[in-house]
């Protein structure tokens, strides 16, 4: 069994309290711990009661890293449009990362100026998995979808305004891309793209 | 004055009598005229009175040009996603045509492939107005806007399934598109989008 | 380079010469061919000219396989809630296959007799991926989720009324799931799901 | 006639002034008295005027029990997927045993860890009535529907992000449940589950 | 345990050939047999087959009763606001009576002339459990919901036009109702009423 | 003419200093002044410069009364479901008084307890408009459109959770209403259907 | 009391049976009788049995007049905004012709072309009451209500394509006008807004 | 080249760190900077670093003009409804002005009380472009686009309530304009549309 694993906890709509509570249960394990969606305020109060806990003040998440995680050769490449994706980028990334793997960050390509996607596009097509994230309209998804042949996990997010509606139009984009291999998972869901892309990254590397 | 303007009529929803009514209040006047949105079954009940009236079979648009319209020399690119988007297209360009422009027609160089569109790129460039045509998730606007500088019309088509939402998906995309200097219209309305093209492309064209 | 990966055609909003002018566009070369979407009087006026395709009733596919496909050694199990979403999952499969993969149909196995669920649970855990299809409240891709250590792609299906909204309530419910690593496809994409999947297999497939 | 059945008073948007005239309005009746949605602050200012009523705060209700109510012996099953949906299940418990039932509460079974669930599900099958409480995407619902045979309760929460809409998914697989015997409320309605629990365990109480 | 009680198909989305498969599946079993959703032509060509099959004109539902139900002593009242649900209150009905409970139709007593609900509120009155079904603007639910103590089912139906949306505008007035004790089906969900109603009655009916 | 008429400011959106330059624009002229939608802090700012204003708490309007304004006999009845809808019901009321009718108020009659209501028919029927103001899933509107042959006007307010959708709920009840008689303003808007209800009262006041 | 006031049955989701069976139950009584919603092919149904109902073809309504009906001096103004509209004008002057209305048709005076609707705008100000009816965005009904003083009840038609959503644009526009004095029926609900028109004009005409 | 053409930064979820950070990357450029969507705080914080940059307090812009930019003879015209939606037309103007244009702001003329708009009808049919800005229900798009023979751009803004959804009905309404020649914008996106009539703008320019 790959040791370090970490097990995941859903910080959001958990009080710290709570949050301390499920961590000190598994004190005795010897799994790795992270701790998604919880903000500096609560991360600040969990970290009084277990120091040994890590914030990642990007991504919101905490990590404890009771066991270090070997990393994978193959790559998971994590394609931004946009400096305000930067938070969702992240939470996908120190996820892919705490299972094990090696992530390459390809942020702020936007299609506004494609110059910049092919500028770096051998990078992610050398990358076993390909994460896009991005909001507004999405249309990165399909760009890269279309330019590489490894399979694609789109995340919508909530940036933008308007008719933009929280995410609503990107995921549209997404889940309607002319392009074919992408699939897609929630709106701001860095955390599930990032799992996901784990799993695919792993059934590949026991081919090295 | 410009001689040959049609005058235009929204053909859905009215019965070819009516339509024929209309048009026969015309007769005198020497406007060009041009029916939009009319099937085959009701073009050729509408011929039967009035065989003048020329039908276009994929635009599904009825036109009477009694005097002939001269044409632009600045361009307007008619650029579409895929062959689904055939008639609206056509729809913007029997439109624009009518009304005087040359147009450029640029079909089928959907994201999916983007090599087609960069292979056309130059023409689309060249063109004092670009109209974008696409359903599914329309994200061709948003990368043609990305790559040139003239003014953008997008048109979301009905194209697609599921979650495009009879065209909402790729109106969302166009709504939201991180390039500037693309402005939409309704889905599926190709007139639309050939009527406001001529418009500036006519303000263009008095400058040359 | 794997030879007989099939080109794929969109045949939705195609008419039959239209499909048939493609295919015959690519004669010459040594691809297999997928045409999707195609209903029967369209697939018998295709096969008129082109009696070499062969066309799936259920999945409502043409295909040509000039070339036969090796299939891999491990598999993706298909997995649906209701004899309803037969349609879909052939989509699917067959897509798998046509792209070289063994495939299991685990099918009618909803949750509401769960006990027809772990009857097979074994076959769909020794599978490499796992597609679940499901319409209604698509509650199927939580329980399999949270079953299986397989990368997951759900695919909600238009079955229901109501307030299913056409395949709305089971994309929700996908997108929501609790159950970590599930990816979402289109509502009754099934074709997208196996393409997806087969992506993510034939990783896995150069491991063993 | 049984005593002691309370008096509800909906909290949510009403001051505490006005809660506190309601209230004083009933000194005389003999009802108890059960205010919902009433937030921790304004419950302090009711209880500076009233401090004879009970504040719940999990709950967030307002109870004031002038009379004991005794409890069935049949009893009510509240099953909930995560530790966020505890206010509600509480408002669904609290308003049950106000009207004298026996509450037995099983929580935090969500579908990810379906074996959870079935380490309690002969507690659940014990009860007469069954309320099940999840948010995100509300699998739990159809799952217990499937394994029980007495009539289930759905209350879809809000909890969850992005395309839970505020419980909307889960409302709508709630709705569209492939399991029989589930009728809804709205979402976040603890109190009316609770309610609707209560008059179908007092008809089956009557038969012991 | 009750024998008779009947197995479920829901025909909808099925095959005539697919029903009769599964109805012969259990030709030795001893269970009644409903099948829901099937429309005449399709009810025919069953019946071809399997002329045992009774077929109810105006639920729209297969009944094989090989195995007379007993009746229940306390009774459902199905309520209707006007003549177009009657479909789905017979499909409420027959579900009810096939599952043993004796059932009092009150129809046609729509909000608009209140004078002729209360005409017949004592029936109401006296039933172990209401279903009410309404579409339109649904307001029925709420009145009788005031007006009654025993659990209240109600069902939208898609009756109505423009913003009726097809029983949206029914169903949000039945889940927001101002009337305690009301839970809700899906829209012209007949079926899951008569069940659930028939799991509450048969609670009750132990008890007399 | 009739004197008095007030001019009306829609406050929301507008600063104190843009509300008191409009005011102030006006001082020259006879008309009365009514500001709608001025939240206590901003109605403080406005009433430093201009103390004439008198501030209505309830409905939070300002109004500047320089003229007496007439009372008509027949009346205008406003019609409430809850406590929570006060705020509207006097935004109706005020503005009707300020344009001259006579108000009569029967609050809090909402259909879970419909005596209420018939206790107070009568001077329901009395008037010669009503306005029906509700939340939730307002179906007050249809019993009362039900009853009354006077013109009614429905206004939905955002009372409600979940499901109630901000006024939703209760507007699509209002719209889809099987009583006849009844037309309907947007969510919240007291203002409109007291101004709408003036009219109407001014028409038939003119008969006395 | 009015004799000939007509009685109303809503045609549509009734067989041609159901309505001969409403209509010959009334046969005794004096009242006139007005079907709505009934399209061309029932109403040869029902006049067979029935001859002496009269089938207006526009506004597919069956009209009996038993005893003529007097009409009011003071005016209904009916304005619309294009030829598509008609259907549903006609529904609403026929039903306020049927109670005794004077009706003013003014159609086809949409504001694309304000100039028509000025050519108009005295016999508009001159009714005692206003119907506005437009699809598409439904703007005529915020100009008309700016320049009218009386009542204006403006009616959603399903006219137009894309994002009219069937009526819901045109609606929204009607609900959010700027124009003061506006209440609102449903989509295409003809019918509604001449009863609630002729309530009112009724009230202003005993002022004569 | 036209020097003096702005570089824009898009400054909402944007930290006033990062756009320093661009800004400053950007120093050596001869290009003019516009940072849009900047609240006061966040301007206070840049220009602590950067005094260079001017803040627009009501189009929430910072404007670094390092050229100054010759504006154009033709006229860009921004018509509004309201006092609301200043803030956006000014995003608009200064967007224009930025890039050379010459505009004419004619705010306040929305049709409840549209002999303000005829009062300026000739300035803005001397435009070249005009951007039309509205809310709530947004018809002014429709008059103006009716009236003027010029490129019409339409931005619905978010003032509003109820069913103005944000927005939503203002779009809605300018995408289903029965006037043609109108585009449409984001909601809110006053940028955007000064931007494409900037476009337009300089092509008619190179005619004088
Ligand atoms: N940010 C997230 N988004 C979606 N699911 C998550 C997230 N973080 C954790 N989870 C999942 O939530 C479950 C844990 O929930 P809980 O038991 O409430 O901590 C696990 O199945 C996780 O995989
Ligand atoms: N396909 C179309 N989509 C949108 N508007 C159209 C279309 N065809 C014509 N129109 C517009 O509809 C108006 C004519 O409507 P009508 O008077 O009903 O023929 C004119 O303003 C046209 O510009
Ligand atoms: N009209 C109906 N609406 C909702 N569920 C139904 C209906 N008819 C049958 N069912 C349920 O559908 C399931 C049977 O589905 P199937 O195996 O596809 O026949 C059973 O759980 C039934 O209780
Ligand atoms: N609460 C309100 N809701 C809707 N419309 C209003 C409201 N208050 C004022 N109005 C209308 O808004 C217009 C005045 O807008 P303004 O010029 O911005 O003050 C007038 O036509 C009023 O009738
Ligand atoms: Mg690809
Ligand atoms: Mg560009
Ligand atoms: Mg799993
Ligand atoms: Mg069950
Ligand atoms: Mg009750
Ligand atoms: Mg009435
Ligand atoms: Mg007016
Ligand atoms: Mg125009």
């Amino acid at each position: 069994k790959r040791t370090g694993v970490p097990e995941i906890i859903y910080g959001e709509g958990k009080t710290a309290e709570q949050i301390i509570g499920i961590v000190e249960a598994m004190l005795e394990k010897q799994n790795n711990i992270l701790v998604t969606r919880v903000d500096s305020q609560k991360a600040k109060e969990v970290r009084k009661s277990l120091p040994q806990l890590h914030y990642d003040e990007v991504s919101e998440m905490l990590l404890w890293e009771k066991n270090p995680v070997a990393k994978t050769i193959g790559k998971i490449a994590i394609v931004t449009a946009g400096t305000s994706d930067l938070k969702i980028a992240e939470e996908a990334a120190v996820t892919a990362e705490a299972f094990g793997n090696s992530v390459v960050r390809i942020y702020d390509v936007g299609v506004a100026g494609i110059h910049r996607l092919f500028a770096r596009i051998d990078e992610i097509r050398a990358a076993q998995v390909v994460i896009v994230i991005a909001g507004m309209e999405g249309a990165l998804a399909s760009v890269v979808g279309g330019l590489v042949s490894s399979p694609v996990i789109a995340v919508p997010t909530s940036v933008g305004y308007g008719t933009a509606f929280n995410g609503m139009a990107a995921l549209l984009t997404m889940l309607n891309s002319c392009a074919t291999g992408i699939t897609v998972v929630n709106i701001d869901n860095g955390f599930g793209a990032g799992y996901s892309a784990s799993k695919i990254n792993h059934l590949a590397e026991a081919a090295k």
